[in-house]
C-alpha cells in the first residue's frame, strides 16, 4: 500500500500543521514520539531548553491537531518550550541552528514565522497578548481563536494574574492552557504554587481526567466517568469553585498532558463548546521521555550540547571563573562578616549565583518567585528596617521593576544594593535578554550610585563597596560568562565612591571605559600603537557619581576622548556628554566619541560576534581611535547605522 | 472634675498615638468623629483626597489604639488616605499646608515623620514593604509588627498578588488590612473585584462580623455568634477557604470599618493571636460621614477647595482647555474616522480623558484595572491582531510597564500608540507623580518614535500622527493642566515623522525645545531681546527620530545651541548630544547647553514654582542664553546643582 508509506517517518510527512490535521488520531501519539526524538537529537547538537520542550511534545501536537493555526493564534509563554512547535511549523530544516548566529531564535519570534503570532522570552506575557488577539477577533480582525500556553511558574507572576483578572471580567472566548510541571527554572516557590500542588495531590496523575461539567458530555463514556470523579476530588464535593473559577474562568482539569487521547478529547470539547474564557489545567513532566533530563535536578531546563545516548553534556573548558560565580562567593564572604546582609532573587537562585549563599545562610536568601516588582519593594522594606538587601536580578528582568526602583527605592533614598547580572549582550538568548538599557534607566535617577565591573576582581570590590554603602541605593552591573582570568583579591575592599582609575597612560587619545569592555579597549590601544598613537586607557568604575576630576584631566591632556560601554545610547556616554556640556568643555573644541550599542536590537550569536555586529569589537574601537586622531567625523563604523 | 476636661475637644489632647492609647475605648468613637470633622475642615481649605481619608477615620484611630506605632510599622498603600493618620501623628498643626509648596505631602513620606515608615503614592506596594519589615523584625532589627492597609483597587494589581503569594509562603506574622470600599479612583473592574463583592453580597454590612476561628474565642459572646454565622456565609458551609486562605493567609472578616467596637475587638484579637500572615477584610464607605462626598460619583476621591457646609467645590477659572481634555476629544475624532482605533487605561478613564470615548464607543475602551503591565502587553496583542491601540498611561505609571514596552512592543516593532499624560512636573502630587524619566527610557529603545506636544494644537496633530503611524511603536507626551489657549485645528493632521519646526528666527542663539516648555523659551527669547540678543526658537516635535537637518542648521548658523525639555537628564538633550558627537560637531568648538530637570527630586508646589525650583523658568533660560553668548561655562543656574 504505497499511500501509507509505512516505513517513512510520520514526521517527514509534516510540512506544516495542516498536514498534521489530516492524520488520523491513532497516528498522533506515534508522531509525538518521533517529534520527541527529533527534539533530543537537535538539542544534543545545539544545546538549549531541552526539558521544557520535551514536556510539551504531546501538547504541541494536540493543539496543532485541534486548532487552526496560524489563523488561530497559539502563544507560548516565555517561548523556550517551542522547539517541537518550530519543528511542526516549517522550521524543521533549521532546527539545528537553534540559538546560533543567523539561526533560529531559542524563543518564539514574530519575524521568524507566521506561526509565532506573538514572540516572547520573558515570562507571563501570553495571557495578555492572547486577550489582545481575542479582542481583535471580536472586532472583526482576520484572526481566530487565541490560545495561551503558560507554565505554573509563569502564571504565578503578577502580570499573569492581572491578565487572568481582566480576561475573567471581559468574558471573551479565550483558551489558557496551564502547563503544570511543578517547575519553573528552579522548583517554584510561593503560595500559588502550593495551591496548584494541592489541586492534584490526592490522586495519581495517570488516573486524573477532571473536566468541567459542560465538556463532559462530549467525552467518551469511560473518560467522562473518571472526569467527574477527578473533578470532585479537585473542587470538593460541594462543587465550590477553584481559584480560576473565582476569577471568571471555566476550569477544566487537571488532565494528563502526555495522554494524547485525553488531550485531543479535552481540547476538542473546549474548542466546540467554549463561549467565554477557559483554563485547561494540563499536568506534564519536564524532560518527559528522556531519562537523563527527567532524572536531572533542573529536569534538563537549559543544557549545553550533549551525547544523546547518555545525556552527558559537553563541559566548557576550565577557564576563568564566571562573573556570576565570583559574585556569589563575594556575597557569601561579605554575608559572613555582616549578618544584616540578605539577598533576594526572583526565581533564579542558580542563575544569579545565590545558591552558595542559600546553602551557607538559608534564612538570609529570599526567592520570591517570578515577581520582580515585589522583589524590589520587598528589598526596599528590608532596607528600611535596617537590613542590607542585595537585590540580584538580571539587567533585562530589572526592567520589570523599574517603577519600584524609582518610587520605592530611589525616591526614598533607601540603601538597596542592586546586583545586575547579564549586563550587556548575552549570547544565545539573544535580543530579548540583552542587558542594554540599565545604565540609562538607573543612571538618570537622583541619588543612585552606579558602578560596572571591568573584571571579576573589580566585581569583588564592588560587592564590598555596595555592602559598605548605606547612603542610598547602589547598583553594580557585570556581564554574563567568564571573567578575564585576573587574580582575585583575598577580600573585597570598598572603592572610593565616584572615583575611576587610569589603567594605561598615553598622550594622544584617552579612552574612558565603563564596565567589562575594558579589555577590548586595551587591545585596541595595542592595535593603534603600531600607528604611533599612544592611548590612555581609564576605567570609570562609576557612571554615577561621575569622576569629573578624571574626566577633565583626560579631556585636558589628550586630543580626543572616547567613551566605551556595554549598553545602549543614553547611558554612560550620555552622562559624560551632559557633564562636559554643563562645564562648557565643548566651547573651544573637543573631539569626543561615545561608543555604545547601536540603535537596533542585536540577534543572538556568541557575545563577541554580537559586539562585533554592534560595532564594538576591539578593531572597531581602534578604528575610532585612528579616526578621532585624524579628526574625521562620522567615525562610528557604518555597521552602527545600517 | 478638671482631669477629664469635658469641654476640651478630645483631638486637642492627642499629641501623638501614645496619647490616644491612653484614652478609654468609649471615647475613641467620639475622637473619630472629631477627626472626621478636622479632615473635612482642612481639606476644604487645601483640596486633596477627601473621600479616601474619610473612609478610614475609624480604622486609623483603631490601628493606632491597638498597635504600638511607630515601633510597629503602619504602611498605608498609595498613602492618599493618610490625612487622619497625619493629624494623629503630630502633623495636625501643618495639616492645612497639605499638597502645597513647603507643606505636608499629600501622601505618606519617610522624610516627613517617623510614623511614615514607608512612603507611597503609586499603588500596591504596601504588602511587599510590610513583608520587608517583618523579615527585619525576625532578623533582629528594632522594629515591631508590620501592618499594611490596602484598598480593594490596589490589591487587585499584580504587584500586590506577588506580595500576597510570597507572604503566604513565608508564613511570617504580618497584618494586611484590606480596606474594601468597592472603589478605587473609578469603580473597580476585573474579576477579583467581583469576587470581593460576592464575599459580602448576601448579608447587610452592619450585621457582618465574621472572624477566623482562632480569633473568635477572644471576642465578647454576641460578636462571637454573629462572627461564626457570617463566616459561614462567606466561606461556604463546608468551611472551604477563601482565595486569601488558599494563598496562605488567615482570613478574618468582613467586618464593619466604621464600627469602632468591632475594629478594636478584631485588631486586638489579631494582634494577640496571630502567628502567621493575617488578612483582615474591613468594609468601609468612601467619603463616609460627609454627605456631599458620599453622594458624589467619585465619592469625593480628589477635590479642590470647597465650602464645608455644602460641599460645593471651587471652580477653576474658565481658561484654556486641559491637555487631557484635548487629547480625549482628539481621540474620539480619530476613532470616529477609523474603527480599528481602541484605547486602554489602567483604572484611570477620567484622569486620562478616555471617558469621552467610552461614552461614544463603549466597546472600544478597555479599563483593565490597576494593571499597567497587562495593559501594555494587552495593547501589544491588539496591535498584533491589526487594531490600533492607544495605550493611555501617565508618564509616572508607565514606569510600571517598562519591560512590557521593551519586550512586547519595541522588540517586536508593534504599532502601539502611547499617550503619555502628566509628562514633566505635575504640581500638588509632587515628586512621586513627576513624569521625569520617560524621554530617556523610551527614547533609548530601537524603533520607538517619540514626540512631545508644545501646545494643545500640537497635541491634536500628534494624536492624528499616532493614528496614522503603523510602522512601529509611537509615543507622545504632554503635561498636566491647561494648554496655552492656542486655537485648536478643526482636524488633526499627521506630522512629518522626524521633522521639527522653527517658531522664531534669530541670529545669535538657537533654542531647540522639546515639548510644552516652548512657551517659556519664547518668553526667554523676548527677555534677552532687550540685551540685543536675537534668538531662534525651534520646536523639535520629535526626540526620535531626531530632525538632524534642523539640528545641524541651528548649529551651523548660531553661536550657541540650548536644548530645553520637561524631563530628566538622559532624555532629549542626551539624544542631541549623542548625535552631535557622532557627527563630530564638537570637534572645532560648539557652545551647547542642555537644560533639563536637575538631578534631584522636586517637592510639590505649583508646576511653575516647581520648574523655577528646577532652574527651568523663563528667567533661567534667559540667563543661560546670556551666559552662552558670553561664552561662560557653568551656565547652569546654581539651583540645578545644589
Amino acid at each position: 500500500m504505497t499511500h501509507t508509506r509505512p516505513n517513512t517517518p510520520l514526521l517527514d510527512r509534516i510540512a506544516g500543521p495542516s498536514d498534521l490535521r489530516q492524520m488520523p488520531d491513532r497516528q498522533l501519539a506515534a508522531l509525538a514520539d518521533e517529534l520527541r526524538a527529533e527534539v533530543i537529537s537537535a538539542v544534543s547538537e545545539t544545546g538549549g531548553h531541552l526539558g521544557s520542550s520535551l514536556g510539551v511534545v504531546e501538547l504541541t501536537v494536540a493543539i496543532h491537531a485541534v486548532f487552526s493555526t496560524p489563523m488561530d493564534k497559539l502563544i507560548w509563554d516565555v517561548g523556550h518550550q517551542c522547539y517541537p512547535h518550530k519543528i511542526l511549523t516549517g522550521r524543521r530544516d533549521r532546527i539545528r541552528t537553534l540559538r546560533q548566529k543567523d539561526g533560529l531564535s531559542g524563543f518564539t519570534k514574530r519575524s521568524e514565522s507566521i506561526y509565532d503570532p506573538f514572540g516572547a522570552a520573558h515570562s507571563s506575557t501570553s495571557i495578555s497578548a492572547a486577550l489582545g488577539f481575542a479582542v481583535g477577533r471580536d472586532m472583526g480582525q482576520a484572526t481566530g481563536d487565541a490560545i495561551a500556553v503558560i507554565g505554573d511558574g509563569s502564571i504565578s507572576a503578577g502580570m499573569a494574574y492581572e491578565a487572568l483578572n481582566n480576561a475573567g471580567a471581559e468574558g471573551r472566548r479565550l483558551f489558557v492552557i496551564l502547563n503544570d510541571n511543578e517547575m519553573s527554572i528552579a522548583p517554584p516557590v510561593g503560595a500559588m504554587s502550593s495551591y496548584l500542588s494541592r489541586m492534584y495531590a490526592s490522586e495519581p496523575l495517570a488516573r486524573m481526567a477532571s473536566l468541567a461539567e459542560g465538556f463532559e458530555a462530549a467525552l467518551p463514556t469511560p473518560l467522562r466517568e473518571s472526569a467527574k470523579r477527578a473533578r470532585q476530588l479537585v473542587t470538593g464535593l460541594t462543587g465550590s469553585g477553584t481559584l480560576f473559577e473565582e476569577l471568571g474562568f471555566q476550569y477544566v482539569g487537571p488532565i494528563d498532558g502526555h495522554d494524547m487521547g485525553q488531550l485531543l478529547s479535552v481540547l476538542r470539547a473546549a474548542r466546540t463548546r467554549a463561549t467565554g474564557p477557559v483554563l485547561i489545567h494540563v499536568c506534564t513532566v519536564k524532560g518527559k521521555g528522556y531519562a537523563p533530563a527527567e532524572g536531572a535536578a533542573d529536569k534538563g531546563h537549559g543544557v549545553s550540547k550533549f551525547d544523546p545516548a547518555t545525556g552527558a553534556q559537553a563541559k566548557s573548558k576550565p577557564g576563568a571563573p564566571s562573573y556570576t560565580g565570583v559574585f556569589g562567593q563575594a556575597l557569601v564572604d561579605e554575608a559572613a562578616r555582616d549578618d544584616r546582609i540578605v539577598a533576594v532573587t526572583a526565581a533564579m537562585p542558580d542563575g544569579t549565583g545565590l545558591t552558595k549563599m542559600a546553602e551557607r545562610f538559608p534564612a538570609r536568601v529570599f526567592d520570591v518567585g517570578i515577581a520582580e516588582q515585589h522583589a524590589v519593594t520587598f528589598a526596599a522594606g528590608m532596607a528600611a528596617s535596617g537590613l542590607k538587601p542585595f537585590c540580584t536580578i538580571y539587567s533585562t528582568f530589572l526592567q520589570r521593576a523599574y517603577d519600584q526602583v524609582v518610587h520605592d527605592v530611589a525616591l526614598q533614598g533607601l540603601p538597596v544594593r542592586f546586583a545586575i547580572d547579564r549586563a550587556g549582550l548575552v549570547g544565545a538568548d539573544g535580543a530579548t535578554h540583552a542587558g542594554a538599557f540599565d545604565i540609562g534607566y538607573l543612571g538618570n535617577l537622583p541619588g543612585m550610585t552606579l558602578m560596572a565591573a571591568a573584571d571579576e576582581a573589580e566585581l569583588v570590590h564592588m560587592v564590598a563597596t555596595a555592602a559598605a554603602h548605606d547612603a542610598g541605593p547602589i547598583a553594580f552591573r557585570y556581564p554574563r560568562g567568564s571573567g578575564t582570568g585576573v587574580a582575585l583579591p583575598e577580600r573585597g575592599k570598598p572603592l572610593a565612591i565616584g572615583k575611576g582609575r587610569v589603567i594605561e597612560e598615553g598622550t594622544d587619545v584617552a579612552i574612558l571605559s565603563f564596565g567589562a569592555h575594558l579589555f577590548e579597549c586595551q587591545v585596541a590601544a595595542d592595535m593603534v600603537a603600531d600607528d604611533g598613537i599612544t592611548v590612555t586607557v581609564a576605567d570609570a568604575r562609576f557612571a554615577k557619581p561621575l569622576d569629573t576630576d578624571l574626566l577633565m584631566q583626560l579631556v585636558g591632556h589628550h586630543r580626543a576622548l572616547i567613551t566605551v560601554e556595554q549598553g545602549a545610547m543614553g547611558g554612560f556616554g550620555s552622562m559624560v556628554l551632559h557633564e562636559l556640556a554643563r562645564r562648557g568643555a565643548f566651547d573651544k573644541g573637543l573631539i569626543l566619541r561615545t561608543l555604545c550599542l547601536p540603535d537596533r536590537f542585536i540577534d543572538q550569536a556568541d557575545p563577541a560576534d554580537m559586539y562585533a555586529d554592534a560595532g564594538l569589537s576591539a578593531t572597531d574601537i581602534a578604528h575610532s581611535i585612528r579616526a578621532a586622531v585624524a579628526g574625521r567625523a562620522e567615525v562610528v563604523p557604518l555597521r552602527q547605522v545600517r
